[in-house]
């Protein structure tokens, strides 16, 4: 079987070497693989988020995810390290607002039977004492985060060791059983992943209403560094309402996300989105001022109509779609790349796939 | 008169196009020219500053500098553009003490014969919309900016249009008449100057206390980017006691400057440097925000043991010196090459050079 997946990003690279393990021979097309969104996330892979509540089905496939992590990372090691650490995740509550959100946090964790343990100020002092005085924590050990750049890297490994190839164009244009590019080549497939975020349903050449549209939700991060570390661990400072997350690499790189901002395709790194992600650093970790100012990017999530991902078949015969990921692609990128391969491979794709089906929309 | 100039930024490459106009045969050596200070300084050219008050002799020095720009570029800009501007400086006051700050500036400008105008709230957001209120202004019509990037882009290209030579390397050492470079080779010379900045003192080979010892003072500054510019003309926004420079280029390029920090040879532009700068302009120009974020960087000015410029001969034969001018590089730059070039050609130099002279220091 001879697969094409137009995108390159975490969720494209991991459905083709999922493929390959389930003996495709794969061709991942994109003008510069794993520089978008991929490369600008943070990873963090925490016990939960706030978008889960109430959504059933988005938890059933997270929690899939999450239980998959520790097998995908480690048969991708065979390949090249995956940047992934499972060394726990705080969050931190700086208000008393913030103490009932972990109170409703470590509720949600009980019923998902995933761990949690409560900590009083002096305990996250001593586990972060980086951190401002908090009220209280939650400590969720058995999560933590990925360097998506180091997974990604390690995913066209994993391709490449196996025989596919990643070919540097774009795919502009769907002519039957065949990808054509932006320099006029085309690509025959037996079967076509579309997985270009928030460019997926710019392709051309599909039945209209086939690819839902991916909207762009622009958000813009920061890194810091020091040597060494300054934070022990991925953490979520929670105050003010909102939620900063702040995710350490052994390497001395501390990741603090991120803004949301509904722009259209605009990527620029304002002024304005700089500013707030370091006054609100600098209000949790008093001593990130004194870190180097390493990079500040910004990206487009790819946001689906109903802001869930789209997994599965279109109307179009071999024609798949895996975007619309939003704010977790990488954390669903396990869960994502096995139901694909499933999907690609004529097997029962597990059910908990099932829900994000592209024909929801048609 | 074979010249080695020891440093290829603004005050080096100067001294270099001076020389050979006077019939001297040079060479810059400098691993990177313009790549420190003056590639991170944003050139503002203003009526004076608060330096200058009660510094009879730094006054006539700046003051004649200020005198010399306009020729100085008319006749580099029959090599390359240098990025000159003299369409007014606007100092506006966003508090009480800064109104008073005006007068004195004013009363200051009068007493040098530099134009000033003063201005009431209405007139200053009609020259500058994108401020904030401010309560009052004085505008400066007769100073502007200098882009220091293409400054010294458009000096190395006379120096080179004259047949001198631009050497990347670094001077370590002085051995007689020779300069000797990091990579062994040797680089005779009739005379030599001094004009690496604050690594100026390092270069081995020279009596005790010949060179004195040029400190590093911190600065970070940013630039931020908008098509069309956002600023209409250079700008110093004054309030609680300090002043935020604000240089608008043509292409859009805004530079915001400056943090001022004792920290050693330190480069790193930290996450709390960012901050500041990003605060203060967002303070004094609501519109920064949905600016991009372009650069930010970290350089060290050159700081002599009294804080004042280093022009002449040194107490070794024929081995002279132009450095530790501080925050005033780009200002100062036509008057101390003048100044160098007499020297170096064994003419008079100008009268107000004098007091500058190392030999002060022994």
């Amino acid at each position: 079987m001879n697969i094409v997946i137009a995108g390159g990003g975490v969720i494209g690279l991991a459905t083709a070497w999922r493929a390959q393990l389930r003996g495709a021979a794969v061709t991942v097309i994109d003008p510069a693989p794993a520089s978008k969104a991929s490369h600008v996330s943070a990873g963090m892979l925490p016990p939960g988020n706030e978008q889960l509540y109430g959504q059933k089905d988005l938890l059933r496939l997270y929690m899939a995810s999450r239980e998959l992590y520790p097998s995908f990372v480690a048969e991708l090691e065979e390949f090249a390290p995956a940047g992934y650490r499972r060394d726990g995740v705080l969050d931190a509550a700086f208000d008393e607002d913030a103490l009932y959100t972990l109170d409703h946090q470590q509720a949600f964790q009980e019923s998902q039977g995933v761990r949690a343990e409560r900590l009083g100020p002096e305990e996250c002092a001593k586990l972060q004492p980086a951190f401002a005085p908090a009220l209280g924590g939650l400590l969720s050990p058995d999560d933590g985060a990925v360097d998506p750049r180091v997974l990604t890297a390690a995913l066209r490994t994993a391709i490449e060791s196996l025989g596919g190839t990643i070919v540097r164009r774009r795919v502009t244009r769907i002519d039957g059983h065949a990808a054509v590019l932006d320099d006029g080549d085309t690509v025959p497939f037996d079967r076509l992943v579309l997985a270009a975020g928030c460019w997926t349903h710019r392709i051309e050449g599909l039945a209209d209403g086939a690819v839902p549209e991916i909207r762009p939700v622009k958000g813009q991060i920061l890194r810091l560094h020091s040597n060494p570390p300054l934070l022990n661990l991925t953490a979520r400072a929670l105050s003010r309402g909102s939620s900063l997350y702040l995710v350490p690499r052994l390497d001395g790189e501390l990741v603090v996300g991120a803004t949301y901002e509904e722009r259209g395709y605009d990527e620029t790194v304002t002024a304005e989105g700089t500013r707030d992600l370091l006054t609100r650093v600098a209000e949790v970790v008093p001593g990130a001022g004194d870190l180097r100012f390493a990079e500040m990017n910004a990206s487009l999530r790819p946001g689906s109509p109903d802001d869930l991902p789209v997994i599965g078949p279109t109307t179009v015969p071999d024609v798949y779609m895996a975007a619309g990921h939003f704010r977790m692609g990488v954390q669903l990128t396990p869960v994502t790349a096995e139901a694909m391969a499933a999907y690609l491979d004529d097997t029962e794709p597990p059910a908990h796939a099932l829900p994000f089906t592209p024909l929801r929309f048609t």
